[in-house]
Order: structure tokens, then sequence, then C-alpha cells
């Protein structure tokens, strides 16, 4: 089974935890575990990943350049990728010493007039006190949300409608190679009237675009890997229930909450609408299983 | 013909300049007006890049993170591989829109008993005045060696043995593929007893590393871009001399002065020792001109 593997930004670093180097590459060790025991089980695997807390983290440390400003967030985007790509190639490697790997730079088409550029939405970076938030947003001209009991910076998030490099990573795939790609969502881009690309200051959801990257591939499964067993109906309630099956025809058109699930959801309906195929959410260490539908929530047609 | 094109830091980034996002694309622009004509010429090409400028202020401004510490260099120089790496695919991509591109993180096998580890030599980052540059050698633990009237921080650089994506690379290319790849001549890895890989804080001369990717590929020639013309007999001196067609047997052995000159001529006699094909070493806009050998230095064996 081809199974497009997308790793929550939270499955790269813990909630709360600095955005050192050790830290991530910890997490990604764990990780790779996982990866490697799904393709030890005989699946094909291509694996996308977030990059919330990285970009922001770049973009704050960019920001520091003797001229004062900071590279523009496509650029940062693809630095996230090659930093976050090469450490899942290199610690997945080590435990598939005979398999081939690719960690490929992925752009993501999306329109100029997407509204999500008037209305950010995609926290990025670390979390603050309300009182530094709103002092750093008046500073550096960033719009700010809160994100639990905390806040962070929030940057636009258009939807992805085409993955640049899907053929690529098909040929690739095709030849029993490990492709790690669409890192962070990939790297935004607009076609300018003539058909030439041009990156945009934007942070796209990796959900959505693992979504689309798993239809551009005729993957046989979308699995989304977080901090969180399954989707809950009534979460954060006294009666919440994990779902174990959901048929994305009865939950598409509800209205989720924005923040991790909401995407999730969205590109979990969205695949399995489609494709016919399943899509599944749940949480990192219980891959397998949920591969297997005996954990998580999968979703079908 | 297949051609190993690496392109210089001083083709990415002019001499002096600033290292701000907009300048390093309207270089990454002129390069891929050159690049493109090559292709357009009937030749399928191997895009490799410097990356000194750019791994060096990636470290400046990891260490402003909250902790102190900054990336260590095989994590920063796999950022930088894809922040280039993009750029050059975005842009070149704008001129070859009917062709398919491939950015590829590389990992490059180095020994870990390389002497390079012990005599640091490679110069990255901003070039500094001996005052500046010997008090932050001191603040921050850093090796600091002159170039040219001025100063910059020197890294260990040691020998590339192994091109570990190469024969990704190499499906790539039989697809007709553009790859972009072994960008800051790779991320430098050492394997551990028991064969898994770990990086090491490096960075390995991209010239050596694309003579070694040439070799891999079997390619026809390698191509070294850079902002000086041709190799000079008796360079900065009244009676310097353009040369024009070296025999790697006569060159070979002769010792070059550290610095850019001397690792591309280093990479050039290799390729041309081991494989037979040509190299050249020349000004990035001559391209064309050098591969026909109107221009630039050509290397025979």
């Amino acid at each position: 089974m081809l199974i497009v593997v997308a790793l929550g930004g939270n499955a790269l670093l813990r909630r709360g935890e600095p955005m050192t180097a050790e830290n991530q590459r910890a997490n990604i060790v764990r990780a790779a575990a996982v990866l490697a025991k799904l393709v030890n089980t005989g699946h094909s695997i291509v694996v996308t990943h977030g990059n919330g807390p990285q970009v922001g983290l770049l973009a704050l440390q960019a920001a520091t350049t003797p001229d004062g400003r900071t590279f523009p967030l496509d650029v940062l985007g693809a630095e996230s990728a090659g930093m976050i790509g090469y450490v899942i190639e290199q610690e997945l490697g080590n435990l598939l010493k005979e398999r081939l790997f690719a960690t490929l730079l992925t752009q993501v088409k999306v329109a100029p007039q997407d509204p999500a550029f008037a209305h950010p939405t995609k926290p990025i970076g670390p979390v603050y006190d309300e009182a530094t938030a709103r002092r750093l947003a008046s500073e550096r001209d960033w719009q700010i949300a809160p994100d639990g009991d905390k806040w962070r910076r929030v940057v636009p998030s258009p939807k992805p409608l085409a993955i640049l490099e899907a053929s690529v990573i098909a040929f690739l795939v095709a030849r029993g190679v490990i492709v790690i790609c669409t890192g962070g969502g990939g790297v935004p881009v607009i076609a300018r009237e003539d058909g030439s690309l041009c990156g945009v200051e934007a942070v796209i959801d990796k959900d959505l675009a693992s979504a689309l990257l798993a239809r551009q591939l005729k993957a046989d499964m979308l699995l989304m890997l977080t901090d969180v067993d399954a989707v809950y109906e009534g979460y954060g309630t006294p009666g919440a229930r994990a779902l174990r099956q959901v048929r994305a025809t009865e939950i598409s058109g509800q209205d989720f909450a924005a923040g991790s699930m909401g995407p999730k959801i969205e590109a979990a309906v969205e695949f399995a609408q489609a494709t016919g195929n399943p899509s599944a959410i749940g949480q990192l260490k219980d891959a397998v299983e949920i591969v297997k539908g005996h954990r998580g929530t999968l979703f079908g047609p």
C-alpha cells in the first residue's frame, strides 16, 4: 500500500519544548522508528511534515540580520524543509540501511486571490504571553492570535492547488525510493500572468498539502500523525467520545474549529471523498495499528 | 552531453554584497539565464552550488536563539541548500517551463579521521576587519583566517568520499529531470561503527564534491563557474597569463594556493584524470563558450 504519512509539527517537537537542534533530532528519532515499522510492514511511504515552530524561529533569527530585514516566508519555508527533511532522511536511513531516500524541495501553487491572504490563521514560531505577543505584533507588523492559553504569530495559509514536483515524486516512488517532501506544506508560489512562478508570504497547511499530494500520487491512504489519539466528538467536554470510523459524507460540511484538528479533518474528508481511499488521524506511536484500522480515526468515502 | 555545473558562491553573491534575500535572488536570476542557455544548447545539466556566505550568516542568526546555542553546521548546511536550491529551481524553471526539476538534499560521506577537522580552512559568513574577527573568535570559539585584506571565520573542510544520493540523482537525470543538488558541497556525514550516519561540524568544498558527483554520475564534463575568467599562471603579477588548455598530468602535483582557486584546480584535475573527460573553470557569463572550448580554462586528462 502507498501511504502518504504527514508528521504533525507536534509529532516533531512536543508542545512547550524549546526548538533546539537536539530536541528536534530526538523527536525525529522517535518518529523515524515508527515510520521504519510501517516500511517493514510492507508499505511504501512518502513522508511529509509540518514546520510551524521551525519556520517561526527561522523568521525570528533572520530578523537579526545586519540590515534588520527578515527573509520572506517562502525562502524561510524552503530553509525549514531542508533542515527538517535532512534529519528525517538521516534518521530513517539509519533504520532502513538498504533503502534509497530523496528529500525533495516542493513548490505548491496557491491562488493570488486566496482570501487567506487577508485573514491570517496559521500559527508559527514560539508561544508568547498576551502582552509580549501584542508588543511584538506592533513592533514587527505581525498578526497574532490566541493558541490555547498563549498567543502566537499567525500568517496567511492559502489553499494548496497543485504540488508542482508531483510527477518527479511519482517517478521516485515507482523506483522504490522513500521520498520526504512537501515539508511545512511546501513552498507557496503563485503563477504570474506569463506563467512564471514567484514565492509568496504564507505557510500552507501541511495536512491539506499532504491530502493534495496523496491525490496526485493516487496513494492508497493518507495518514496524519499527531499527539492526539483520535478525533473526538465533544473534545474537551466530559462526554468526549473518540470517533473510530467516520464516513466523509456524514462529516463533510460540519464546521470544525480552526487550529490543529480542523485542517486535519478537512484534509481527511477531501482525500477520502476524492479518491474513495481511506484517510486516518491518530497518534504517532499507534501508526501501524491505525493503518490496520485498530486505532485512531479512520475516514472512509 | 551531461554536464555537472558548479555555481561558485561568488557567482551567487558578488564579493562585498550584503547577504539579503533580494541580492541572492537577483544573482540567481543572472545565473539561471546562463544555465537555461546551456540547456537550450542541448545539454543535460546537474546544478551544484556553494553556500559559504549563506551558511555563515545562518550560523550567526541561529546563535541568536533564546538559549544562545547555534545549530550545528550539518543542519545549517541543509537549511542553506533548501534556501538556495529553491530559488535556483524556481528561477531556472521560469526560463524552462516545459522541464521537470528536483532540488535534492545531499549527504556526503567524509572520514572521521580527516586531518581537516584539526585544521579548519573553509571561510564562511561575512568578512570582518581583523580586530572584529579576533574579538568574535574569542567570544564564540571560532577559528578565523585572512581572506584577501579582510578576515573570516573558517571551518573544517574534509575531503568528500561518496555522494550518498548519487543513484537517486542518476535515476532523475535519466528521466530528463534537471537536478539541483550537493548544495554547499552537501551535508557532511560520517559513518559510525554500526554503519549508521551522523552529521559533522564541517562545510565540504563544493568544487571537490561536484567533481566526485560528476564521477559518480559518469558526467561528460565538470564545469565550475566563478567570477574569474580563467586560471592564470602568475595570478596577481604583471606577467599573469590565462591558461587556455591544461593537461591534468602536467599540472597535477603542483602546489596551488588554498582559497577559491586551489580546490577548483584540484577538482578539475581529479575529474579529468579519473574519467578522461574534460573539466573547465571560467566566468559565469561565458558558460556556453567555455563548453565549446572558446573561453575559460579547459583541463584534459
